[in-house]
């Protein structure tokens, strides 16, 4: 029977298919006793699955190298963790070998006994990590259960549909051939969200009643651009459908055209878009679209997932592949960004912290590990040598901390002079503007900088004190708030005056309704990531720079959102 | 022999004790069995212990009530929680009776092994939580220890040479006799250091030269403005130590005199000086200060340690004790400030959060229980029936937020109309400035407020995006920083220039240093704690203010802070 929902949408695009529910994790298994004799080939199976579980994890951080790395690699590295955990091995062959249990019995009694550790701990966090252990034993549980190669072909034109979808599991997912997404909790501002924007899989949200309505083989339709689905479409529905899908193409095709094409607006402004990327993938992309180069390289890769810290060689010939891929267009490799959130995962050993985005992170952490720091400087002036670079530097707060940076990058360059090493004619230098203070200090610092790059995310976030990540705080989270808007009128108008160019590289800039907003601001350099660049340039080549620029003091006039949002709509 | 050492000034004041070496926590006891006929009496002695250990928790917090309730309270709490943990206890009955360990070995073993589950964890955070299991594991150890009463009367006239101190000891030690406290780490800026500032106890950081040093019986000389330590300090130093101290004294002594005398500046300007406020103690103090009201009154203490919300009564009664207490003099009544860092021990149920200080807090936690927060409302409502009362509101960073407040507040208003209960005639509504967003958006809500209060302590950790706990950032966490300053500028002009008083109620504005900076960028209203009143209300009548307001130019042009540092100098 046709049931029309709604959700909140997440991401775009529309998709028609088949149900498969995933109900919330439950490990339902009878207990079994094995006999004396059949141990050793239960063990065998056991480990068999723990290996094709680890092996799992590994293929799923390979295939995730580069955009989605950083996102999902936590997630991954915690869970191959746990599994080499030796207070989960230990009791496992024990449960099988002196318990006779089965190895699928033996893993419930043993994941069972470590989630009542972590429930009698009154504690949240703890319960949270319990999670992350259902999903690991879950893993193993479905190694045990698999027979041939079903796991991996069953899904092909099917929609998940789920309690929750973990931002690590969506490309793979997708290269089951899943071809949407509708979990019933989660925010359209998650992690998730944005990585099924970046992967184009139509993803819906809060959807929690069509998780106790849809059976396994319904068919559903997926609208993640509006939230609409519809179980068991009628011939109305479809024919809507087929209509939307060719719309979909014809916009595709539209956008396609667009990539060589140059991005200018009705009154003949030219804007530059640079592509934030961290893969070659990206960097190809980035390429092919025809960017005006890279706005933001992001090193994390180099450092996370690792037991050691990558060597100068290592990153050299990392940056100068990158140089050689944009074949000339200038390349910005931001330095490393971690913190106490992420550098479990790298060669970095951090203390716990609470307040993660308020910690020892980005350039604060570059300046306290000077070493790794010059390793880093060097090995990217070292590249400069193949092609325009330029450094941005993450988290600058002060004028203090950019000296700091200028005396090491000059002795990065001092001492590759003494080894008669080679580097480009000239790097430019420049900071991320993301800490309040930095946007409100830029006039204090402008004069020891090439060039600066918004990061609109940590910027909201610390301008609001709102986590961007914080489920229940998103509708408080948006660039779109007055103070903010103002503020990157500011910096725009600050940096031009000075002759300094200024980019947004934030979320912000790759959304193409927020177009007009901030040419009417003043940018002119926008980066993002390559899977919207086209949109984004259409967006410019429709809008009228002149008559922005007009409308902007209307606009820097708004008390809330809602007035934000009336001129924009206007 | 004479030693002279330095280590990190933390609070002020000086003192001459005899040294008590804590070293760091580690259970050294020998196993031991007992005869069977024994076991009872050892499992009594144990609960006795038990016992002893939950009453210290208690007479602590009972004695914390107050200005020290919410710093310590939180650990305290969690202390007593691990106490009664059924891990904890059945595991130790167990050893004695079954085991026939002493109950001092059974701790020990119990201790052991529930610190090997947490090092197992591989993760920093269980590892901290060890440090409070050993904590209360320790105290238990104390209380096995004990012969009589020799615990709470050792210390007198001691100095506590120890590794680290935590906040909810100290109140504890200088109950004890503690003269003063050196610790080999913690930070200036910690929980601890603010404390012991509050608390007159002298206390220096960083001094972990002396913890390898010093023995038991040593005399010490401590001055924890300068950080100077002498072991077993000579004629010379015991002379400048009573020249000190008469110094001190005679300082002491001025300050008093300035109780009843105004808080003028040299060329007669007239600055406000209220209290920030917890406790019956500390409005007392307020008043008999001459305070011009109450500019702060933190309502956490009434929600906090406790299982259950308090009722609209009993919160009515405290802010009309409160209104009573400062007979007729403005009371600020700050609407409840609860975030996920501390509701884990209130009524609320609350989900823990990755970066609690941008989390669900202040008042985005009221707006999503409107419930509690109409109750509130409607018991400040009734208690400004017995005096002037102001309701501030924290963590405001939208118009939104502000209508939404106001909202409620006629609601809760009608309500007590409709059942004929008093209330004032004018109770006015203020928004804290903390948000950065709030700073800056200022304008697109002043006119729905009648007062604000930058909470500069918050408002600074989000601006340069620093944790103000933070121990490896203590060096970046300041007040002085350009932009800083800038921004206050801007606030403090557009209330003058709109008729809205604003106060300064962060830790910045209890510095007597910090005074001619504030006096120059426009700040008339002072809020802080009574401890420090006397002192800043001496440095505002050593203040010119016309002359401070000619060079706030000057000021406004610093590009870092070395250069506000050489301001303040001048």
């Amino acid at each position: 029977m046709r049931r029309a929902l709604r959700g909140q949408p997440a991401s775009r695009g529309i998709a028609l298919g088949r149900v498969r529910v995933r109900h919330p994790q439950a490990l339902v298994v009878s207990e079994q006793r094995i006999r004396a004799e059949d141990v050793p080939g239960e063990i065998l199976r056991l480990h068999r699955a723990l290996d094709a579980a680890r092996a799992e994890l590994h293929g799923l951080r390979e295939r995730l190298h580069g955009a989605l790395a950083q996102e999902v690699g936590e997630f991954l590295d915690l869970h191959a963790m746990i599994l080499d955990d030796p207070e989960l091995l230990h009791g496992l062959d024990d449960l099988v070998s002196t318990g006779r249990y089965s190895a699928d019995y033996a893993l419930k009694l043993q994941r069972d006994r470590l989630a009542a550790v972590f429930e009698g701990m009154h504690d949240d966090y703890f319960r949270s990590r319990r999670e992350d252990l259902d999903h690991v034993i879950g893993r193993v549980h479905a190694a045990l259960q698999r027979r041939g190669d079903d796991a991996t072909t069953g899904l092909s034109g099917e929609i998940l549909v789920c309690d929750a979808v973990a931002p690590q599991e969506l490309a793979e997912l997708q290269a089951q051939g899943v071809v949407a997404v509708v979990a019933a909790s989660g925010s359209p501002l998650s992690h998730s969200a944005i990585l099924a924007r970046s992967l184009h899989l139509p993803l819906v949200l809060g959807a929690g009643e069509l998780l106790a309505l849809a059976n396994d083989g319904d068919a559903l339709m997926v609208d993640a651009a509006t939230g609409e689905l519809v179980l068991e479409p009628g011939p109305a529905d479809l024919k809507r459908y087929h209509r939307r899908a060719a719309e979909l193409g014809k916009e595709q095709a539209q956008l396609t055209r667009l990539r060589r094409q140059p991005t200018r607006t009705q009154d003949g402004v030219d804007i530059r878009l640079y592509a934030n990327a961290e893969s070659r993938e990206d960097v190809a992309e980035a390429h092919s679209l025809g960017a005006d180069g890279i706005g933001l390289y992001r090193t994390e890769f180099l450092f996370l997932q690792r037991r050691e810290l990558p060597t100068e060689d290592e990153q050299f010939l990392a940056y100068r592949d990158l140089v050689l891929g944009m074949a000339g267009r200038v390349v910005t490799i931001r330095t490393l960004d971690l913190g106490a959130d992420k550098a479990d995962h790298s060669g970095l050993a951090l203390r716990t912290e609470p307040n993660p985005a308020l910690g020892l992170r980005g350039v604060r952490l570059s300046l306290a590990h000077e070493a790794l720091f010059l390793t880093q400087l060097r090995a990217i002036l070292r590249a400069s040598a193949y092609g325009p670079v330029r450094i941005l530097v993450p988290m600058i707060c002060c004028r203090e901390e950019m000296q700091a940076v200028i005396a090491l990058l000059e002795a990065a360059r001092a001492s590759l002079l003494a080894e008669s090493a080679p580097t480009g004619p000239f790097v430019e230098l420049g900071a991320m503007i993301e800490v309040p203070a930095a946007a409100l200090g830029l006039p204090d610092f402008i004069d020891l900088v090439d060039f600066v790059s918004v990061g609109t995310n940590d910027l909201v976030q610390y301008l609001l004190a709102v986590d961007r990540n914080h489920e229940s705080l998103a509708s408080l989270y948006t660039p779109r708030h007055p103070a903010m808007l103002r503020l990157l009128a500011e910096v725009f108008s600050y940096g031009r005056r000075n002759g300094i160019p200024v980019a947004v590289c934030g979320e912000m800039a790759g959304e193409a309704a927020n177009v007009p907003l901030l040419l009417a601001l003043g940018l002119r350099d926008f980066s993002l990531h390559p899977s919207t660049l086209l949109e984004v340039r259409r967006a410019i080549r429709d809008a009228d720079h002149a008559s922005l620029r007009r409308r902007a003091q209307s606009l820097l006039r708004a008390h809330d959102r809602l007035a934000i949002e009336k001129w924009l709509a206007r």
